[in-house]
């Protein structure tokens, strides 16, 4: 089964208590494919510049990611620099360079529009319904955003809203685009905007699903060695949708399954720096930490 | 079977979006007996001043709570005056008045001194020794305290911790005393100091229980009706230690159901004002509500 993402692909930067790394492989469609690509084949749509090192172009190829759809192009690669202090749940943004994403047109190829699990990853809400457009009969569209467009493009992120099956949005996100402090009430107003299914991530606290038939309440895997926690949302989001697309199934309990790979997905995510523990996982390990999880939260 | 709880009788004067209550009767250790009673026969060890009205009393009696060790003395009830803005889950105090609290020397009966299972809910680390001291062979021994004895009596505070089976604290407390950010950190320095088990509530986001022999995560009970989360803590320590007592267990299994009747107990307590819906309630809406939550939260 084929899934796609449409996201950044990016460098960057990020100083943690534990250390700083430069111009790591990064990117929310990167992070998402590190784990989606463990249950589906996954399409990647993104721009990157000339300055992007063809090492990373190689090891996403040996990643097993399908990137007819990765445009290289003149100009600079999407660059984010940003800290962690002690609390590494809140991320602290330094510098933000777009480079090519200010022209980044998304094209697919003819074979591509066929592709039913589509996830838009956090890019301009015009972009992603950009490549929406192009899709011929889409059965699950996720959609992941940020304050940024909240402020600046709310109105064409709440048109598009309409056209999403599955919202995915984080505490601040999901407060912030409802007006509601509540989050049970925030998902609820977020709900009644189109999507049929609300995720909100509370990262080290776990996530929220609320869909129209049901709520689902999971904490996060506890662990002690948060190390960088950049992409873990996106790392959340390639292991629900990638499982969903695995499993050709969108009934309550697969939703719950698909909810709990995410949670260990973003746990490994978070245990190192950029992509150092994903790009090595496999399912097996997945697996296994899934079965310590489970008696960490069941009763 | 017996339990007994030190710790505050107050009248609360607390504001909340949803309005205003006045002079209600609050305090840890009412909140504690509110739910603990639904599960054992509870001894309250605690000060009140002249003030203090006689329907209070009556209401406590009705209750059945045990009230041999409430001392009624000259002087002023404790007062607490507390709102909360839109996020409920912080409190902000805006005037607290000791009054009698600052004498208090807990008493209890020699018939009370057999109680094997006792909280130390939070007041002055020394009078929480005080009262240990008298205990004959205490079985279960679960403390409570806050960030303003961490301040001004943390030595006192570490000594009593060696004595204590479940150290019970916020995410705030148990940062600030353990110096740890990571909360599975913080636990584990907190448990190093002695108690065998250390529980840290999370408010809206759930419970950490970190024992020697497992960890057990639970989000809260995802609720869109707070009121007023004062006594929500105690509330859930009072259902915690409550099944624990009743149980006479103290394995993993116990343990988790404990905490899972702790974060329903806190469920209610939340919905209204004070005391106005974990006084009527009854181990069947435990139950029933116990079933749902076990959908919300399973996989």
């Amino acid at each position: 089964m084929s899934i796609m993402v449409l996201g950044t692909v990016a460098l960057d930067t990020v100083k943690t208590p534990f250390g700083i790394r430069r111009h790591m492989l990064g990117g929310s469609a990167v992070h998402f494919a590190m784990s989606a690509r463990l249950f589906a084949d996954v399409n990647l749509v993104a721009i990157v510049g000339e300055d992007f090192p063809q090492r990373y172009i190689d090891f996403l190829k040996r990643k097993s990611l399908i990137l007819t759809s990765l445009i290289r192009t003149t100009g600079k690669t999407f660059k984010w620099h940003g800290k962690y202090e002690r609390d590494l749940n809140t991320a602290l943004t330094l510098g933000t360079e777009l480079g090519v994403l200010l022209s980044f047109k998304p094209a697919v190829s003819d074979k591509q529009k066929n592709i039913k699990h589509i996830f838009l990853a956090n890019v301009d809400p015009d972009i992603q319904k950009h490549l929406l457009g192009h899709m011929r009969s889409p059965h699950l569209v996720g959609l992941d955003s940020m304050n940024y467009w909240m402020k600046h493009k709310r109105k064409a992120l709440v048109q598009l809203l309409k056209r999403v099956d599955i919202y995915v949005a984080n505490d601040a996100e999901a407060r912030d685009l409802s007006q509601e402090h509540n989050l049970i009430k925030a998902a609820r107003r977020l709900r009644s905007l189109g999507p049929r299914m609300v995720l909100i991530k509370k990262g080290e606290h776990g996530v929220i699903l609320y869909s129209d038939k049901f709520i689902f309440s999971l904490p996060a895997y506890p662990t002690d060695k948060v190390v960088d926690p950049t992409g873990a949302g996106d790392t959340f989001a390639g292991a629900f949708m990638g499982y969903l697309t695995k499993v050709k199934r969108i009934d309550e309990s697969s939703l719950k399954k698909a909810v709990v790979y995410g949670t260990i997905a973003a746990s490994f995510n978070v245990e190192g720096f950029g992509l150092n523990k994903t790009s090595r996982l496999k399912i097996e390990d997945l697996e296994k930490r899934l079965c310590t999880f489970k008696r960490l939260v069941s009763f």
